[in-house]
């Protein structure tokens, strides 16, 4: 090892699901939306101005933050943008998760948490969900250094009610607490709601989902003035300028069109619910999901196999392997007809005697 | 004190300089490029498929790195983007700056050094320049944990030569050196020859400046494979997907495009080599600026008075109080037009007698 070479910061680092590339491709691996963004983010696209690409954007991003303050009637000083909620989340916890004592955060879950607890040296302990995979509030009654969870939790789109939300913040009112809302318009309802009551709340949700614009990298935090306050000093000790003018530009696109938004989020919880019918016809069992994605397992077929058979078909779903999650596919929703291609390849490769064989390997 | 707020990161931000609106005003303060990105940018925002919006951008950003490799003649794993060279430099501080010794800095120059070191509560000297506003690089011969500077520095626009450069490395190959070169093409030599000697070398560049994109935030490092592999987990552990698709999409465009951007660079170097002739003819003094903005100082004329007479005229140059720049004004390189306004103004002003009883109150 070279001198130099010690003083390199070691990391474990997250993996991202697959971006393939290929037009025929059906991607269900990442939870990104089906269908496209609001036609208000085409039309600004094409009228966008290059020549101020030469200039600064707003270090403040007010035209996104003041857009969102007003959709989500909250203050202006309530709201925080950062490149997709794994920047906002970053920030978070380098700003707000500074105690000696554990962060607590479920043990199956987004497993960036523990990526990012420890790029940043902060303690943490994993708290196990019940057999069901439900997060039960009283496991997080105990002492600790800050909490977060997902809500619905990744990757079982089981739901927390907000009275059980609530629960865990009633007894977590000395540390912070983060209730990561990536999935939380395709069913749930948001802890917003609770921000007049609890000062250590930050909320977290993200344009990639609900509102397709992964591609964009938006996501958003919204809290106490107080709370907005110190996140924004460690973003501007870090990086004065993290959303570029075509963010912002499309993001204020994308939160204006109400009506667009509530039928696509609509078809995608439809096409939810159809899917848990028919994968329950086939075979499979999940989680009672509230988010875009089923965390499925077949009482016959190995996860793993069936993963890559689904690959060779040009299918892409995510595949964990892990405790408790190596039987399990996530499934994102897809359209209508994706679906239906799914349903009809698993229906092929179910009757084939192959998997039967192929299980026993 | 709540009990939470203990919890929370205590920091002092960097200010960036003012972001003002409105299309009169002439800006000269955040070191913009005058003129638009290159014209195959124009062209690719107005084609740039919106429904692609929906699925996450490639994580490792392959289309700009390759890109950036073919240009600079490096191979394809020594190049890592971000978000601005901000980014890119939080993420390298993060990455390379993990030893007990303190890091070594210029005491004038990015003050964003300082503000990175705090926030990773990495230990820092900063080394005096000389009375000229000179790095000497005998100064960096001791000890130390990491060595980071800008080549031109700024806010002085003082180049370093190559062999200064390799003075710096020479004597420090037990640490990981960067040379910010954000600046670098307008007139300096960059240290991107010495890479094949000094494994431990990371250069760091921009397309804010000499490439009209500081609006899309993207900045760059080059160096050898084990340091960019070394970031590259470190951003892995920080967010997947930091750059998004409209910036992957124009930054290649704004690399293909060499003549357009030596044409740019040259009208600006022109417009500064004249700014140093009428700026020294209005009774300036200021150092040898190899960058896109000079340093000026009056013989008589206070530095910060002028910065407000300038900004009432809808002029915005920047100040920086503290000890030795509190005398100068840095102001950035604009059009010719925007340039002669600049001097029209000055004249006036100078010719007042008004700043002459203002300069002793």
């Amino acid at each position: 090892m070279k001198g130099w070479e010690k003083n390199i910061r070691r990391v474990v680092p997250y993996v991202p699901g697959d971006q393939p590339a290929g037009e025929r491709l059906i991607k269900l691996n990442t939870n990104e939306n089906p269908y496209p963004p609001a036609p208000g983010v085409k039309r600004a696209l094409k009228e966008m101005d290059y020549d101020r690409l030469r200039k600064y954007p707003d270090p403040a991003s007010l035209a996104l933050t003041d857009c969102l303050a007003a959709y989500y009637g909250v203050e202006k000083d309530q709201v925080f943008v950062g490149v997709g909620s794994d920047d906002v989340l970053a920030m978070a916890f380098l700003t707000f998760f500074n105690s000696e004592k554990p962060i607590l955060f479920p043990d199956i879950s987004y497993s960036f948490y523990k990526v990012w607890a420890e790029l940043f040296e902060i303690p943490y302990e994993m708290v196990a969900l019940d057999e069901g995979f439900h997060i039960l509030p009283k496991d997080y009654y105990r002492e600790n250094g800050g909490v977060i969870f997902p809500n619905p939790n990744a990757p079982t789109g089981l739901l927390l009610g907000l009275e059980q939300v609530e629960d865990i913040l009633q007894h977590n009112q000395d540390v912070i607490v983060i209730v990561d809302e990536a999935y939380i318009d395709f069913g749930g309802r948001s802890a917003l709601s609770l921000l007049d009551r609890y000062e250590n709340l930050l909320v977290v949700q993200t344009f990639s989902k609900a509102r397709s614009m992964a591609g964009m990298r938006i996501g958003f935090a919204v809290g106490s003035p107080r709370l907005i306050r110190a996140i924004n000093d460690v973003k501007y000790s870090y990086n004065s300028y993290t959303m570029n003018m075509p963010s912002l530009i499309l993001g204020v696109e994308a939160v204006r069109d109400e009506a667009y938004f509530k039928e696509t989020v609509g078809k995608i919880v439809k096409t939810r619910e159809r899917a848990k019918e028919r994968l329950g016809q086939l075979g499979f069992t999940f989680p009672d999901s509230m988010a875009n994605f089923i965390f499925a397992k077949h009482e016959k077929a190995a996860a793993v196999r069936l993963f890559e058979a689904l690959k060779e078909r040009q299918i892409y779903v995510r595949y964990f392997a892990g405790p408790r999650l190596e039987n399990y596919l996530r499934i994102t929703i897809g359209t209508d007809e994706e679906m239906e291609e799914l349903y009809r390849f698993l229906e092929g490769y179910l009757e084939e005697d192959g998997w039967k064989a192929q299980k026993n390997i």
